[in-house]
């Protein structure tokens, strides 16, 4: 169990996050987390566990027999989904994630819906739930709310995981997971993912899914990263700063084309206007030449990928929908199977599955 | 596995009703739905294999072993439920369709908490959820959005089933459906349904349920119709244009009570004041004479009976509540064991479950 | 089944409780609820008989294989939580205890996501809900609605049981089950519950956990209770005047260290500022001498314990959260079990459950 009952919060709160780490594992031995808050939690050994659990689970959910195998590991067990920022997308994955597996969930998803309005804390609404429930999944506006519920809970009599499905502008980890994964799948037969050229575009100051994806790539060899942004928006220096300091290869630029014609895959974002701190903000910024559509698409070698965390606005155009390299449907479906794996190595099944008979 | 690939959305779209309908079929042989989109899919041989079917799993439901039975079958399936229209009573009934199968699900039932506010296309919000699920069940406000998202899905490399459960103004199939099912069930022991009368009352003009009713009707032979509205709200031309087509006898009226005495069955409906062009439009309309108290229900014969889509208002007196001619609380409860059924059509399981042992 | 077929709607409603408690039972020879409305159903040999009910789900949820054989009692049924009031809290549990006897469920979880709005009356839309569920579990603003649905249906043709889960000011009957429940298990291994001390403080004017635990303590032998609040919120004199009829020990004062002396337990309440007739009512009020803090419980003794129905504002000190004597997380995941009971016994289950080889 996570050694969480060994540290005060306040110490706790102020530790970097490498240090932060082991505290959330699931026990000395096992690095996989039982708290999942942050993408530092992951190395390249457990992202290579992930993967291949992911796979797994993936192939036998092909068939009825399997699919029935699978929801029998965690049918005595309930999820809680605490939603009180909407997002339908992240919320629906996790669920059918939970499905897969056969735990029963519930749900809060409006927080107007929730007893908050009679005043009470969030951290003690959470805590509340978790007498109802054997792990909580939740998003919240709130930087930090996850970190602190997951030492709440560890501290309490009633200790049950915490999966931090976004809080904030600082995290959301399964995204970057489901966004390895994708890359790994895509370039599986073609040799892997090292020795890559990646290209983020878009919006890259407030992105927190360029943030977490970037440093998640220091853990494989060679993968070179480019920046594609208009200057206001490009990515900040805290996270070429970690490149630098690991002697990862990048590049700042304003030339989508030129970066797509180097790179094996493009990953566009959407200008994440509800950050603005004034109203309108965003849309005072030329964004014209940050957009991906049929001249983009020639320029991309025919191993090239697309990928896109979704929702989309207008920067990939929708010409693109159906060429093979378009990958970004692909890649919400490749977060169930994660978010799959990922719950289920929570709950210290990575071996029963992995040495199952299917 | 429906030809949908083989036509383009252009003119798929173009195509008269009839000649959609094979192109939504589960396979060449068997034409049994595999997207559900309007009613004009639903000839005289599928209402009464889908009648059948329903019958079937009722009875098989009765059972606590029968209901299990059921479960089994799409326990290793998930439904999606979008529901960006609210109504509990649609929802609710085909969440429930999909429990007797087994099928776990989940739901979006408000457009506000889904990211749809971040600038997202619907079609690009429905293309995501399918790709966590195996089917997506949804109610739209957007005239002919099911038809667009069955073209698209079936064009992806993830085809699911759509069952429309009302778009905009048109189609709501299943709704349809129930009321068939109620008629064929209420005369199931006293001669069928063939050669009875059938009267519509209230909001002709704005009632889907009105329309589709009386399409799927000419499929009986020797059913007459009477429309009975105010003026401003009775049946329009096109409809009466069909009957007029196929031969059907219908009459227009505006006299309840002759109607009444002369009907097998009265189908009442509430005015669609949601739908006013200008607010309160519907309130100047004389509205007194179509409603269904203790004097209409003294000129109903012994066998008639009361139908209602609701819900109500005040167009059929609570006095009438417990008569056993009143079948509107059956119909609804008939509307959820027949999207039992075509659900379970959907998924090719008409034959496993009319040969099962039960 | 409860004879509520025998009686008009209008007589049953001015009967009092006591004299309604008959026609709620599940039969002639089992007292136990068919329909659970009010705290006044429940008489010593039932609390015991619950009480002993969920120590047995408690004990057989512990194995995994324990957690399956109770969800295997109800997996054929499905329940209905329709909660006009929001509560995220109440929803979660009763939703927690459906699932842990594998009941499957369908929510309404805000008035404005049902039909309604197209001006349908409560009724209806909870006997057309009625249609597809085997129970429903309701909470609503609206005094008596619990009561009138549990005859509307018990008068229908598909009768089914209704769990009130707080109605109006007037009850909230599970919360005071769990509240007997917390009780009963903190002294079980102490000599029991008779003739021990609550202490009721805060708002006990308005809160109707207070009026119907008070209640149901005269079920105890010689359980003193004393009530601590500001005059303008102190417990109303119908309260009192049952205790003053039966016999009960009581007092009313304003000291709550005093009180906390003599106490073996202590129940806190919040300020019920949601029932003020004018805005900023309560504010005027001093509460702080009704709040529980380090010096309070310095004067609580080591057997002692402090509840809350939660949710809390400052009424608890958050520095009290970790004492082993603060029992308020644990009643809430004791709702949850004594939630199951109910829910069990009302199907009937109660010797399946309590005979089983577990």
């Amino acid at each position: 169990m996570a050694r969480l009952t060994e540290i005060e919060w306040e110490k706790f709160e102020e530790l970097p996050l490498e240090a932060k780490r082991p505290y959330l594992e699931r026990s000395v031995g096992d690095s996989m987390p039982y708290h999942t808050l942050f993408a530092q939690q992951f190395d390249r050994p457990l992202l290579d566990r992930l993967v291949a659990l992911s796979n797994r689970i993936r192939f036998i959910a092909k068939s009825r027999e399997g699919s029935l195998f699978l929801k029998s590991f965690l049918s005595h067990k309930r999820a809680m989904l605490y939603f009180s920022q909407p997002s339908s997308r992240t919320f629906l994955s996790h669920l059918a994630a939970c499905q897969i597996l056969g735990l029963t969930t519930g749900s809060v998803r409006d927080a107007a819906t929730s007893s908050e309005f009679k005043g009470e804390s969030r951290e003690d609404s959470i805590r509340t739930f978790s007498s109802y429930f054997d792990m909580i999944i939740m998003r919240s506006p709130e930087q930090g709310l996850a970190e602190k519920m997951a030492w709440e809970l560890s501290n309490s009599d009633r200790p049950i995981p915490i999966l931090n499905a976004g809080s904030g502008k600082d995290q959301h980890p399964t995204q970057a997971l489901l966004d390895i994964y994708t890359l790994v799948r895509s370039f599986e037969t073609k040799g892997g993912l090292d020795g890559r050229t990646v290209t983020f575009c878009g919006d890259l100051l407030r992105g927190r899914t360029v943030r977490s994806l970037s440093y998640l790539l220091t853990n494989f060899k060679d993968v070179k990263q480019i920046f594609v942004a208009p200057k206001e928006l490009q990515v900040p220096e805290d996270v070429t700063a970690i490149l630098a300091e690991k002697g990862v290869p990048f590049e700042i630029t304003d030339d989508l084309r030129a970066a797509t014609r180097v790179s094996d895959a493009i990953y566009m974002t959407r200008i994440q206007d509800e950050w603005d701190s004034a109203k309108g903000e965003s849309a005072k910024i030329d964004t014209s030449r940050f957009k991906f559509g049929a001249e983009e698409l020639a320029c991309l070698g025919p191993d090239g990928i697309i990928m896109h965390p979704l929702p989309r606005r207008d920067e990939i155009a929708t010409c693109c929908d159906r060429d093979p390299r378009a990958m970004y449907w692909r890649q919400m479906r490749n977060g169930m199977w994660i978010r799959t794996a990922l719950i289920a190595a929570t709950f210290g099944l990575e071996k029963d599955i992995l040495n199952c008979g299917y």
